[in-house]
């Protein structure tokens, strides 16, 4: 089972070691993770993609929630959320089956943003679902390079926003 | 100064915590950070984006290098390398203000990917300046949160592709 934590922290050093420290402690999973700014330069979000079973959740949730710099820790439900990656793929491709592989990017609405003679940059947003069906399409296709940002995601509408005083 | 790393190194657990551990203990400043698996599965590659003057720089790279299970480390220069960041922001707006933000979305190729009464989950892909110009745009409106996913980066062409055996 795979669950996205969001998490809230301060903006201070060794808060990213922390967190991954904790995680590599207890062999608990990380697929997933990224870290960046928030509006509010005080605090920094942390989304994580975990998996394991039920206890193994639960048990994460409360280890984290109990580390001093966690300000806010909310799982992202899917339904209740959006959920999207960034993947860069660089793919080995000359003429001959060039056109076959810009028409699978338009189904997909990824974007080229870099082209040679035998290789193209392709940029693909969306959520795992849609990237891994993208990926099966590159199977006929000579796959240079991947690179994944990972998940960054928010709760639907307007409830749910993280206020902090 | 603002340095992309990209780095590849062994799936193990600990390995994010050793790494990001390393800029801790030594004051180096991470501005973002992604990892997430490569084609590979032996592998995780994480970009770091970094900041410091050009000694402090060359002090992260050395440090960063001499980690065992760093396989591969690479600076992806401006130029001869593709980044993209995604960002999804979510922003209190009603009927009355909606059309405007729906034009600066159009403009920046900007997606709205959820949308209530009050509120629209925008989607944004690009490189820093970029989504900078489209904050600068945003800051007539209420912006509620922002989850940032941090840079993925590949180098343009088909050269300096990463082959680990």
């Amino acid at each position: 089972m795979i669950r996205v934590i969001q998490l809230i922290v301060d903006n201070t050093s060794g808060v990213l070691s922390r967190i991954s420290g904790l995680f590599s402690r207890r062999g608990y999973n990380i697929e997933s993770i990224t870290a960046g700014i928030t509006s509010d330069p005080r605090f920094t979000r942390i989304t994580i993609v975990t998996s394991g079973d039920e206890d193994i959740l639960e048990q994460i949730e409360k280890q984290v929630a109990k580390l001093i710099d966690v300000r806010d820790i909310r799982v992202l439900k899917p339904g209740e959320s959006v959920y999207r990656e960034l993947v860069l793929f660089k793919v080995g491709v000359g003429a001959d089956k060039r056109q076959s592989l810009v028409t699978i990017c338009d189904v997909f609405r990824a974007k080229i943003v870099d082209i040679t003679k035998d290789s193209i940059i392709i940029e693909l947003t969306g959520d795992q679902p849609k990237i891994n069906a993208f990926i099966e399409m590159l199977n006929d296709y000579k796959i240079l390079e991947i690179a994944r940002t990972g998940i960054a995601g928010l709760r639907r509408g307007s409830e749910g926003v993280v206020e902090i005083n």
